[in-house]
């Protein structure tokens, strides 16, 4: 049997099923970053994220500098999401032989671009050849820190509990979408506009950072949105074992998205619910709690969070509430890259 | 112009050369391990290694589980030859459609087994599907710890400190000879005892941490011998800034060693200046602190440790001692992936 047969998610949950414990692991593997204890004031995060050439991108639809950039902000959306700081990162780079130094110094400088805005130290990494494969991969570990007591992870959230999602949701998807479909007559500022959403993510940090510090009975879960909408919720309602009811007209749908989606002819709303890489926050707050959230976010970043829907119980499972009140099961569609 | 024409260190050390500081970054890119200060008692060590199939290895020279405890051995060597203790470890799998999920389940097995074996801590990782390469990768971050005061750099040794080296030298060279030459009518225990050696290296925690405990003033700088001994000594040298006179007599070879290069017909101290993946521990002690030394790592850990050399001006360079005294230089000659 192939290692096809099973989505991405499926292999890390049998290979991964009978870790033994360690002392010092305050968080192991299933959540968007490991919290490990060093014995500071602060705990450590750490997550590993990889970009590979003709899976994740290829250099027809990025520049070099933008495959760097992305490959840190996919691993910095991880730390976002625990509410943590980045601070240190290690870069792996595997390099078929024809590429050249120039294309290598290039994407290094993304890289380094991306990790001196958020004030990152590059401390270590390796480069290997390729071999045959023609493939360039970038593999980086990321560690970032976190307050004791401030993480929020996949698992605290409960019935009851509001769900919010930062910024406009699709708009990546919609980008990209124009980049593979250029044929149609896009108005070009909404395209784009679009495209460097999709083509440079900005990882939510300093939102993260407040939604942390705000506490876990504020903030109840977090996860970032990389594989799309319904496919990240599941991760959380999964971890915290709850359901989850969605409000189709809350979801928060860029002017962007919305011209380009009736250009194009497609749902504006597939894009919001299942398209993947986002990076925005998703994250669950406790009931009463919800002025207090939004001022906390809007004062500090001038960010915009929507309240999108609420958990129910995990029995229900999850669910979209349509533009007239009818309840559907919201079947989570998410990019598998074992299976393509 | 290709990638191919810079070595790996050179790339490495184009790409990495104006990286801005940061707190918290106690030592950068450059060493076996970067040490990293998160506020603890203990500073943190951190390094990643990766294995390419038909770079680093094959399905046919090595068992799917070997393959795996080959990837946590050579990280966990990096962690012992700063004088640290591993920890906890990130594994990045990018896997090739056509492996199937019985023999990525035997990697992890290795792997898992390895980590257990020094009590590391899995705690996160990727899967990532390889697009059209064929090619398995294993990409290892692993994070260890040293007390403040005891890592050992590469760049503490000083003109006059004796150099030594744990174990015996090149019976991992010799092992993969024998691999890639089956022809010869080798002796079977010895040359099995060499194939172990070379797949499945035995990285020196227990030596380092004790080197690592006697304190600078003793045991000045360390390196593992995972490129061969002429090129790791070479790093050293460099870091430090002074040269090296090393003297061939005194190179400590085992007798299957010995056997096995009588039979290949091939220059035992080839395999010991030059063979890579040894993974034993190459360090430098300040005069007088020889006997210390010895008795420090013998009377704890049963490994013999071998004084091979002195190290002298950098402007000596390195030099190699003849059996019959005269002295030639050293030139290092280690494999580069980059140039295959």
């Amino acid at each position: 049997m192939g290692a096809s047969r099973l989505s991405e998610f499926e292999l890390i949950a049998l290979l991964t099923r009978n870790l033994p414990l360690h002392p010092g692991v305050v968080l192991g593997v299933g959540d968007d970053c490991a919290i490990l204890d060093t014995g500071g004031n602060t705990l450590l995060l750490a997550t590993c994220d990889s970009l590979v050439e003709g899976v994740h991108f290829t250099f027809q639809t990025y520049s070099p500098e933008q495959i760097g950039q992305r490959a840190v902000a996919i691993n910095i959306s991880d730390i976002a999401a625990m509410g943590g700081e980045p601070r240190f990162a290690l870069i792996s780079l595997i390099l078929p032989l024809r590429q050249s130094q120039e294309l290598i110094e290039r994407v290094y400088a993304g890289l380094l671009q991306e990790a001196e805005q958020f004030a990152i130290a590059i401390v270590g990494g390796n480069i290997s050849g390729a071999g045959k494969s023609e493939q360039l991969v970038i593999d980086i570990t990321l560690l970032g820190s976190i307050e004791r007591g401030n993480a929020l992870m996949r698992s605290g959230a409960r019935v009851g509990d509001i769900l919010f999602v930062t910024g406009s949701l699709g708009d990546s998807a919609a980008g990209l979408y124009t980049i593979l479909h250029p044929g149609n007559a896009y108005p070009s500022e909404e395209r784009d506009a679009l495209r460097s959403v999709h083509r440079i993510p900005r990882p939510r940090v300093r939102e993260g950072r407040i939604l942390g510090q705000l506490g876990p009975e504020t903030v109840t879960a977090m996860i970032d949105i990389s594989d799309g909408l319904s496919g990240d919720l599941q991760h959380l309602c999964e971890r915290s074992n709850v359901g989850a009811r969605i409000d189709t007209m809350q979801l928060p749908l860029s002017q962007a998205l919305r011209t380009i989606a009736s250009v194009a002819g497609h749902d504006p709303f597939d894009w919001a619910l299942h398209g993947g890489e986002d990076y925005e926050l998703l994250f669950s707050v406790a009931p009463g709690k919800e002025d207090l959230v939004f001022q906390a976010v809007q004062s500090a970043t001038g960010t915009s969070i929507t309240a999108i829907g609420i958990l129910c119980p995990a029995e229900e499972g999850m669910k979209l509430v349509s533009p007239v009140g009818q309840e559907k099961v919201l079947v989570p569609r998410s990019w598998d890259h074992l299976k393509q």
